[in-house]
C-alpha cells in the first residue's frame, strides 16, 4: 500500500467514529465571483458589496471537504437529509468540516455497505470565534475492501433522520433582503400559491470545463468527475453542479429569495453529462409563516431539473409519470436529473 | 402567465419610459482577474495594483444588467452608438444601470419592432456618492407579443443619435499611463499614421466554456447564449465576448493604450460559434489632439475581428470587398465578425 | 514591418543583453482562487487565510512575463535548470521579471539557434521594497529571421548551469506548515524512503477551456496555445499547465508539503492535447536534511505525468523503458508527458 490515499472503505468506518475533514478553506470573495462565472447566479445579495457568502458556496466547500473522508470509494450517493444553513456567513471566513458515522449497514452482496454520516461545517471570521454554519445528514454506498463480512451485515444500524426540516428550525438571512428594484421582480410570499408551477425558461449548457472547474473550485477530488480516459470519455458531472445550476435558473420567478435555508430531501434521478442542457421548473409545495420574522415567509419548493427538455415548452409536462411496470404508481420522468425538496425564504 | 419572467415584448415599451435595471453588481478585483483568465488581456493598468477597473468590465457588467429589461426577446441587436466612458472606475465600486426608451418603430411585418434606448451606468465607491461611469445608445429589434398593430407602426419615433463621439467628449484615464518598460513597446501617438494597418498576429480559439463563462460572469442571461439543446448544439456567442477578445488581441501594436474611451459604432457582421478562432487587425482612421491633455492623444481605430482567417497571413486581405450584387459598392469580407469604430487614448 | 509585435528572433539576441519583461502583475488573491479552479490544488496553506501565494502562481506569472521577450518564435522549449524559489510571497505583491542572455549557439541548419537566459523575478508587497522571488535558467531554440550566419555559428557560447540545486540553497517556506488534521495525512520526512514510488490515483481531464484559461490567466501569449484554426484544431497545451496539474495530483501522498522549493531539471517528453487525461506518480530520488531547519527535511522527487495511462493501475509500469533502437539504453515510456526532478520540503 503506497502513500497515495485511495479513500476509506466500508470496513474503515465504525459507529460513533468522528473525522475532522482535511483542508480548511477560506471563503474568499474570489470564490463567490468564480461561482457567478460558472452558474450565472444573480441573487443580488451574493454579487453586491454585502460581503455575504452565497449559501451554495458554503455548501459546496463543506461538501468538498468531506469527499476525501467519505466518498472516494462511493458506489452511489444515496441521499441527504436535514440540510440546514445556520445564518449568514461572511466573505473571508475560514471553513472546516467534521463528520460522525451514525449508521452502518452491509449489503447482502457483501461487496459494499451503506454509511450514514452527520456533518457539521464551522466558520470563523478573521480573528473571530467559530460557529456552526451548516449541518446535514448524508448516506453513501461505499465499496468494501475485502470479502469478510462485518458485524453490520447481521446487525445493521440505521439512524432516524428527519423527513423534513421544521419551519421553526429555519434561520433566515435577513441581511440578504433587497428591494424589488434591485431584484427585478415584486413577487412576495403572499403572491405564491401552494401547487403553483414556475417555469424558469432559461437554459444552461453543461460544458466539460464548466463542471470540472466547479468541482475543482470546491476541491472535490472524486476521480469519477475527472477521469475522462478511465470512463470512456464520459466523466460524471458532480451532482452539486446540477444543484447549483438549477437553483441559479430558479432565480426567474423567485427573484426576492433570501437564499436557500434548508434541504429536506434530494434525488439525483439520472446522471448528467457534458453536452447536456439543463432546464428547471419549481413547484410550491407548502407555505409557512416564520414566527421569528413577521415580514418574511417560507416556501417549500420542489425544484425539478431536466436535461434536454425545457418544461416550459411542453404544456403537459409533469415530473411524475405513470410507471408502466407498477400500475397505479408514478416514477420520475426520464428527463429529470434532479428532484430537490427545499425551504426558501422570501419577503411577505 | 407564470412568474418566470419571459422578458419584455415590443408592446411593453413606451416613449420616455424609464427602467431601473435589476441586480446591482460590485466590480470586485476578482471580476477583473476572471476577465484576464477569459481574454488574456495584458494592458498593465488592469492587472497591476492600481485598483483601476478595466473599462470593458464596466461595459459588460452594465450591459448585462440591461439584458433582462431590453433584450430577452431580441430578434437582433442592431447597433450601439455614442458609447462613452466617463473616467476611472475603482475596484470595489457598486454598479447599477438605468435605461430610457427614446425611440420606437414597429416593423411592417407586425411581428416585431425596433426599440431605441439610452443607457446610463452609475458607480459608487464604498461609502461614496454615485457618479456616471458609462452612457450609451443601443437599438434592438424585439418580438411583438401579439398581432394588434401599435401606434409605432404608423407613427414611428426614431431618435437622432451621434454619428460619432466628439474628441472633446473623451475623458482619458490618466491613471492608466504606464512606462514603455511596463507595456513592452514605445509607440506613442506621434508614431501612428492615419491609414495605418496593424496586424496583431495573435489568435484566440473560442471554446464553449470560455464564451459561456464570460457571459455568465457578467450575468447576461439571454438564453440564446446557453441553450445548446434548443439551438441544435450551437448556442450563439455573446457579441460582447468578441469585442473583448478583439480588443485583447489589439494590445499588440497599441501597448501604451490608456483604455477605450468611446465607441462610435459597431457591427457584428456575422455570428461567432464555439470552435471558431478569432484574429484581429486594427486600422487608424483618425488622429486627434486632446485639449484637456497635452501629453496624450486620441486615435480613432477601426478594429476588425475575423474568424478562421488570420489577416496578417493574407497580404491582400481587406475587410471591405466588392459586393457582387451591388456593383461599385463594398460589403464586409465574409470572415469578418466584428467591425468596431472606437476612440483610444495613448501618450504622445 | 507593422507595429504588431512578432517576437524576437535569434539575431535579436546578444550575449549579456538584459531585458525587462513587460506587464508587471499583481499576485492577487483572485489569481490564487482561479488557480484552484483550474487545477483542484488542495495544499492547505494556499487556500486558507494565510495570504501565502502558491509558488506555482509566482512561477507561471513570471514565466508568462518572459514569453513576449524570449519565446514567441520558439521552435522548442529545450529545458530549464536551477529554478529556485526564494521564500514566501504574499498576496497583493507586484511581480516583475528580468532576463539576461547568457548563451548563444546558432544551429548548423542556419535556420535557428539556441538562446540561454537567466531569469529573475522580483516581488514587492504594497508599499514595500522589492526582493527576489524566483530565479531560473532556461534555454530555448528560436527561429532565425534571415539566412546570414551569425558569429554564434562558429563561436557558440554555452553557459555552465547547475546540474541540480544544492540542498543548502533551499529556502523552505515555514509559514506553509500545517497540522496533519488540516492536510489529511501524517506522512513526514522520516516516512519516505529513497526509491519509493507514490501513485497518486487521481486523474485530470484536459479540456480546451481549462488549458487556455490557465495560459491566459498567466498572460502567456504564445500563439501556439490558442490558434486552433492555424493548428488544424490542435493548439498545443502549455507545458506549465501540465506541471501544475501533475503537482496538484501529487498532493496525494505528499499532503504535508510546504511547497516546491527548487526544480533541478524538467523534460516535456511529449505534447499534451485537449482530450487527454493526465495521471501522476512520484518517485523519491533523495532525502536531505536542512541545516537551517531541524524540524523540516527535503525530498528530491521525480514527478512523472502520463497521459491516458494510470500508472497505479499498471503494476509493472515504469517511466523508463528499454530503447529498442539503442540496446542497453532506456527511453521514457511513450505515455510520459512530463519528467520533473524537483525539491520538496516536508516536516520531519
Amino acid at each position: 500500500m503506497g502513500k497515495g490515499f485511495q479513500g476509506n472503505y466500508f470496513e474503515d468506518f465504525s459507529l460513533g467514529q468522528r473525522f475532522a475533514c482535511a483542508v480548511p478553506r477560506q471563503l474568499s470573495p474570489a470564490l463567490g465571483e468564480a461561482y457567478v462565472a460558472l452558474t450565472g447566479e444573480r441573487t443580488p445579495a451574493w454579487c453586491d458589496a454585502s460581503g455575504l457568502v452565497n449559501p451554495w458556496v458554503t455548501f459546496h466547500a463543506a461538501f468538498g471537504q468531506t469527499v476525501r473522508t467519505i466518498s472516494l470509494n462511493a458506489v452511489a450517493n444515496l441521499g441527504y437529509a436535514g440540510v440546514r444553513w445556520h445564518g449568514p456567513v461572511w466573505a473571508g471566513s475560514m471553513l472546516r468540516t467534521e463528520l460522525e458515522v451514525v449508521g452502518l449497514k452491509e449489503n447482502s452482496s457483501r461487496t459494499s455497505g451503506v454509511v450514514w454520516v452527520q456533518n457539521t461545517a464551522w466558520v470563523a471570521e478573521p480573528g473571530g470565534a467559530e460557529r456552526v454554519a451548516l449541518t446535514w445528514w448524508r448516506w453513501v454506498m461505499v465499496h468494501k475492501r475485502g470479502e469478510a463480512p462485518t458485524r453490520w451485515l447481521e446487525a445493521p444500524v440505521v439512524p432516524t433522520m428527519p423527513a423534513s426540516v421544521q419551519v421553526e428550525e429555519l434561520l433566515p438571512v435577513r441581511e440578504a433582503l433587497r428591494s424589488p428594484v434591485e431584484t427585478g421582480a415584486a413577487w412576495g410570499w403572499n403572491d405564491y400559491a401552494v401547487g403553483e408551477r414556475i417555469d424558469t425558461w432559461d437554459a444552461m449548457a453543461v460544458n466539460p470545463s464548466d463542471h470540472m472547474s466547479f468541482t475543482r473550485l470546491f476541491q472535490n477530488s472524486a476521480k469519477v468527475h475527472f477521469d475522462a480516459h478511465g470512463r470512456d470519455g464520459k466523466p460524471l458531472v458532480y451532482g452539486g453542479f446540477v444543484l447549483s445550476q438549477a437553483y441559479a435558473l430558479a432565480f426567474n420567478g423567485m427573484e426576492n429569495r433570501l437564499g436557500i435555508a434548508a434541504i429536506n430531501a434530494g434525488t439525483h434521478a439520472n446522471p448528467t453529462w457534458a453536452g447536456d442542457t439543463l432546464y428547471a421548473s419549481a413547484y410550491i409545495l407548502e407555505k409557512a409563516e416564520l414566527s421569528n420574522a413577521q415580514d418574511l415567509g417560507a416556501l417549500r419548493v420542489r425544484l425539478i431539473a431536466t436535461r434536454n427538455l425545457s418544461p416550459g415548452l411542453v404544456a403537459e409536462f409533469t415530473p411524475d409519470v405513470e410507471d408502466p411496470k407498477k400500475p397505479g404508481r408514478t416514477k420520475l420522468h426520464n428527463s429529470v436529473v434532479l428532484d430537490l425538496d427545499y425551504w426558501e425564504v422570501v419577503p411577505r
